[in-house]
């Protein structure tokens, strides 16, 4: 299985109002309630990619009640994910390279520890003419040392039955700056190949320890080490400590520096739409790819395709799977010359 | 006791952020969640003004059941409202006219019948810089027959024990548009002095079923009757049924067009600050009065000054007491002469 961890999980609301104008009052027409946070959204489309996930981090109050009840409806069909075959393929639920994913959904496990504040929401104000969201976060709750320390024993665990670990988002009040780090040392000494996924002080100290993986957009990337230059920012975060940088160049695409090469990869077509979720599922893909043994290429070509077909739906954050499966084939993975490294 | 029905009550959430800017992301500073709705509103303020008030409407859903807990905690203060002395001082545990009101707040209990749908919630989000406010309005859950018709079992029982009944605000999914009629029938059966405030077609049926009072702003009775002229409009809305019309006129105080004479209420100054719940406070302010038995001058001096002193306070929907206690005396209320009746 797969484990991502969520340490500010939130109730991800969407409200669809015809225009959003500030100072004025606004009936809400459409609304949508989901579970959410980078690492739940993350387990959603491995989910649909047929890996089971495991989900921690942490869920309190009434709106981590309303959380935990939606995840367990999750995945939406109760259709049960392939089971596999033999030892030899567990946590490989999925076929091989370039094959079309099935349809059936894996199963998502709740394994949240329970805090005594209230889960945060988020909201999604959508101009309905437009799709322009406005975006309003919550800062999550007080998590007290106890609680941190449940989690670090929750999280030892079930790095156990562990194919790989995601570590997404921000963190809540209340956790350290280095609560990253210290995850990633523990999955790394598990023999768990980590990837970190956050931003600011929390992805510079998490990058010292030396995570697999990090998958920072332009931007993070900036933050980081201060280049806006793709080639030259994402050497620099390797040199910090980051085994691989995939950085997410939005519609370029991605570029991959790894121990094994370096790749650019591209989608067919620049495409129009809703970002929001693009890097969870890029997340999802890179993941999935690593625990089916997918060369470096091909787990490129899965994430490019899977975080542009997420663009392409009509629900932030979920993909369109029948634009998945049409673009995955038509990503072009460029490898960089050895002289370029 | 007083009643307030709320059949559309809220989970209110402020969010304060620097600046609310279209399609950009925002971190919430300070955010606060409070029981609301138009009637819980008004069960507040007179709940502060030593008033016993039972609130009635619909509650349901994990919004619902956060609501009804922060409603069991309010008043805020543990300290009991006082005791009536004996039969003759029943619902009148405030003292006489002009006198300041007590500090001690009275009990509110509640007596909201459960639904299935999730009550809804407001979110207003608050530009720290200007305290300029953007409301986003849920639409409020689908209301069942049954669930209706339990509603008017609990209300006919309320009002055998309730010294005036105020109803409050919009009306859920799935009531009907002559839902307040329904109950200004009833109230007015069982012959508990019943106050309408709502606006639209549920205001315009609700009227024709002949309220004791209706409260109006502006814009509502010019939807109602057409004309922004104050005292025509007010004369009509008596005319489609209101026994006593107060019209809102905002920072100019209130026109009362009743049985008994004309009256024009206005404040010593006009006030800068956050109109929210000023509405709500002048119903409270009139509904006291009434049970009270205070003259109109002496009802409509409280509702100025209640109204004036919820610009006034620093929190959205409470009134400043301090500057309450101050305005009240200083309200200037002007008969109109018999011929401009």
């Amino acid at each position: 299985m797969i484990l991502t961890v969520t340490l500010n999980t939130a109730l991800d609301l969407t409200y669809g109002v015809p225009e959003l104008v500030p100072h004025a009052s606004h009936r809400v027409g459409e609304m949508s309630e989901r579970p959410g946070g980078k690492g739940l959204n993350v387990a959603r489309v491995l989910s649909a990619l047929g890996h089971r996930t495991v989900v921690t981090g942490f869920a309190g109050g009434s709106t981590g009640a309303v959380l935990r009840e939606l995840l367990a409806g999750l995945p939406a069909t109760d259709t049960p994910g392939p089971e596999a075959a033999g030892p030899e393929a567990a946590g490989r639920e999925a076929p091989g390279p370039g094959a079309p994913t099935p349809i059936a959904p894996a199963p998502i496990t709740d394994a949240l520890v329970a805090v005594a504040g209230n889960t945060r929401r988020t909201i999604a104000v959508v101009d309905r003419a437009t799709g322009d969201t406005t975006q309003l976060n919550e800062p999550g709750p007080l998590v007290t040392a106890d609680e941190w320390t449940a989690l670090l024993g929750r999280y030892e665990e079930l790095l156990a039955g562990a194919d790989a670990v995601a570590l997404c988002g921000s963190l809540p009040p209340g956790i350290h700056v280095g609560a990253y780090a210290e995850l990633v040392r523990a999955a790394r000494a598990a023999g768990v190949p980590v990837l970190l996924d956050t931003s600011g002080e929390p992805l510079r100290r998490g990058i010292a320890a030396r995570p697999d993986l990090i998958k920072p957009n332009a931007d993070e990337l900036a933050q980081l080490t201060g280049s806006r230059e793709p080639m030259r920012a994402t050497r620099d975060a390797r040199r910090r400590g980051a085994h691989g940088v995939i950085a997410s160049l939005g519609p370029d695409g991605m570029l991959a520096v790894t121990p094994d090469g370096i790749w650019q990869a591209t989608p067919p077509a620049r495409v129009q739409g809703n970002p929001t979720g693009a890097g969870d599922s890029a997340v999802a893909g890179l993941l999935s790819g690593l625990v089916e043994g997918l060369s470096w290429p091909d787990r490129l070509r899965r994430a490019v395709a899977l975080s542009t077909a997420t663009v392409l739906s009509p629900t932030a954050g979920d993909f369109d799977r029948a634009a998945y499966e049409e673009l995955l084939p038509r990503v072009a993975v460029e490898e960089h010359t050895p002289a370029a490294r």
